[in-house]
């Protein structure tokens, strides 16, 4: 036995050198970020070599369509720091500039990629930070699966989250459809969305029924997110061909049928939602009218609101008259979300004329900001504790 | 309508835009890694500023406990290339050294976490690369979800991954228990492992009988891998306290009812099997014996062998004992694989000699390579392809 003592030693040593090779291959170990009992947070970069380091942040003014971006300060040991002013709760992302060179921050591991960019987050904890959060609170659980999609030809991967208690309830639950927009897939909302977040923490406070959320990949011609799928790994691009041309929004009754045959749901109109994110939004507007007695409750954020010009699909004849008929079938909630900012405003003003026109009634909710997930992480929080006669 | 086709051209001038901001902020679209037609593999980073720019990548002699690194050559605008040898089909990590500074590659979003690190990874298709790969078979489901442990009393998150059918099929399986090593957690065998990737091309290609892989967070003190749990957002260590004190392997009977309670398996020893790498192989071990009539399979991938000599718990007690037991209560498959340059080697080679003395049979596979998830990955290939009779 004694000889088997060594192995312990050797593998102590283990841990000591993996500390040490975590330290080589990282950098330093700094702490980075560090949230500070003051809501201000400092960041820090291990770079001796570098001339001019900067990070860039979600939370400052934006310079064009990039967000802004600070000077760090160089310090002893060639570490680069920055302190920000207090800052709200929130989650935000970041990156650094290294003489010029866009990259994360090794000391940070959490990463979130919009669409083939990748940044670091953090939360700044309290209101909408602590809604982020995973709290100590009963949990969903969030299933990636396969279903078949006849209209489509093919199998395709999908996100569902599905409340606490459901495995063992036998109750049956209400469902949200929630689409992603451009450049996303089946990956978007659970991650840069954080709706299993959102979704336990409104359930845990009784802000929001318990429902199923299913996240459809909304990309008629992609199986699956990028790598996800057969197709290997290859750099995801905002605009994937086929998204906007009829097919997706003809489809969908397969994603329903698959939840509603494999799911305990409440299988009607009073307990089927369907909200999506700009593109997203484009194709909930749309499913809900080509289908006018399906959803009682109906979500545009930010949402790119007609087909263009050139696409011919009956899914976009007679916009008007399916509003129309969706109006006469009746609907408990249709529910507007718009920034600002947002380059999409004045559609969304155009759009809101037409429904008024037609005597569509609808919620409308209007942000600072533009097109970005800050906005839509609020929109999907206000949504959701609005559905199923909550 | 006139009026609502301009967010048409307003959404277009979006995606010229979103395209701009990509290449803005990744710096220039390149393509990275570029796989060519001989396996040969290109890599090419924008970084205009920097005096030396290498690329780390496992395929390469390491250098200590590092990947080894070769320079890249600078081109016109301030691009650095480097082409590799052929590789052999695999699932390769890398990383850039920009003036000595680590970091990933910006056009490359296929990243994993390996503890506190962070690397981009790319396949070479054929053989091993294929079975890593998601291919145009059925599909498995991965769920992430939460389960009570009394006996490390807290809710604590899993990984479970069904197989192909299982929703609708209403068969019972087997299920394979897989546990990470010191420093993972509940996503490091579905991430690094490829779990699900391997565990469908297998079950596709006949070569594993359709089983329920579970996989659990072994470290006592974690509700769930950092920033999946109620302790938020912290940077991940290697040595997580108390996970091998024996609580780890003393509530493992928590799992198994959980999963066996939850889930549509044959609740049976001929039908569990539980095997886990480095600590995951070290709680393997212990667990299977300290409750010596429950497993009929047995894995011990590249096994930390024995507890430290200051650790007193009662599942260490009497080892030879309960292996005697566990040998007289007969089981199918004890399976033990290390690799040559293993720092874990020797302790494989006395454990193999205490296993022979009390005259267990096991199977013994031996790798070149060392402490790497490359191994764990043929090893799980290979065990689970000798699991519940196939």
């Amino acid at each position: 036995m004694k000889k088997l003592l060594l192995p312990i030693l050797a593998f102590l040593l283990l841990c000591i050198n993996t500390m040490g090779q975590q330290s080589l291959i990282g950098g330093r170990q700094l702490t980075s970020p560090e949230i500070n009992d003051d809501k201000t947070v400092t960041f820090r970069v291990e770079a001796p070599n570098a001339t001019e380091v900067k990070i860039s942040g979600d939370w400052m003014p934006a310079e064009g369509w990039l967000p802004g971006s600070k000077n760090m300060q160089k310090g002893e040991k060639g570490i680069w720091t920055y302190t920000t002013e207090p800052l709200n709760p929130e989650l935000y992302s970041y990156t650094f500039i290294i003489d010029g060179f866009r990259t994360i921050d090794p000391n940070n591991v959490f990463i979130i990629r919009d669409v083939g960019f990748v940044m670091n987050i953090f939360i700044i904890d309290g209101g909408r930070g602590a809604l982020y959060s995973v709290n100590d609170v009963p949990h969903g659980s969030v299933i990636r699966r396969w279903y078949d999609s006849p209209g489509l030809g093919r199998d395709r991967r999908v996100t569902i989250y599905t409340p606490p208690g459901y495995e063992t309830s036998n109750v049956k639950y209400p469902v949200l459809y929630l689409l992603h927009g451009a450049g996303g897939d089946e990956e978007a909302w659970i991650t840069l969305g954080r709706t299993a977040q959102i979704m336990d923490n409104l359930i845990a406070k009784g802000e929001a029924e318990p429902m199923i959320v299913v996240m459809p990949n909304g990309n008629v011609i992609q199986e699956a997110a990028p790598g996800e799928g057969s197709t290997g790994f290859y750099k995801p691009q905002f605009m994937v061909p086929n998204t906007m041309d009829g097919q997706y929004e003809a489809s969908f009754p397969d994603i329903i049928n698959f939840v509603e045959s494999n799911y305990r749901v409440k299988a009607d109109k009073a307990n089927r939602a369907i909200a999506g994110l700009s593109m997203g939004g484009f194709h909930s507007l749309h499913i809900s009218r080509y289908y006018p007695n399906t959803f009682d409750y109906v979500g545009l954020f930010s949402a790119a609101i007609l087909p263009h010009q050139d696409v011919s699909h009956q899914v976009y004849n007679d916009i008007d008259g399916t509003l129309v008929k969706q109006k006469e079938n009746g609907y408990k909630l249709y529910w507007i979300g718009m920034g600002k900012t947002d380059f999409l405003y004045q559609s969304c003003v155009d759009y809101r004329a037409k429904v008024d026109s037609i005597g569509m009634k609808y919620v409308y909710r209007e942000t600072d900001g533009g097109h970005i997930w800050k906005n839509w992480r609020v929109y999907l929080t206000e949504f959701a504790s609005l559905l199923f006669d909550n």
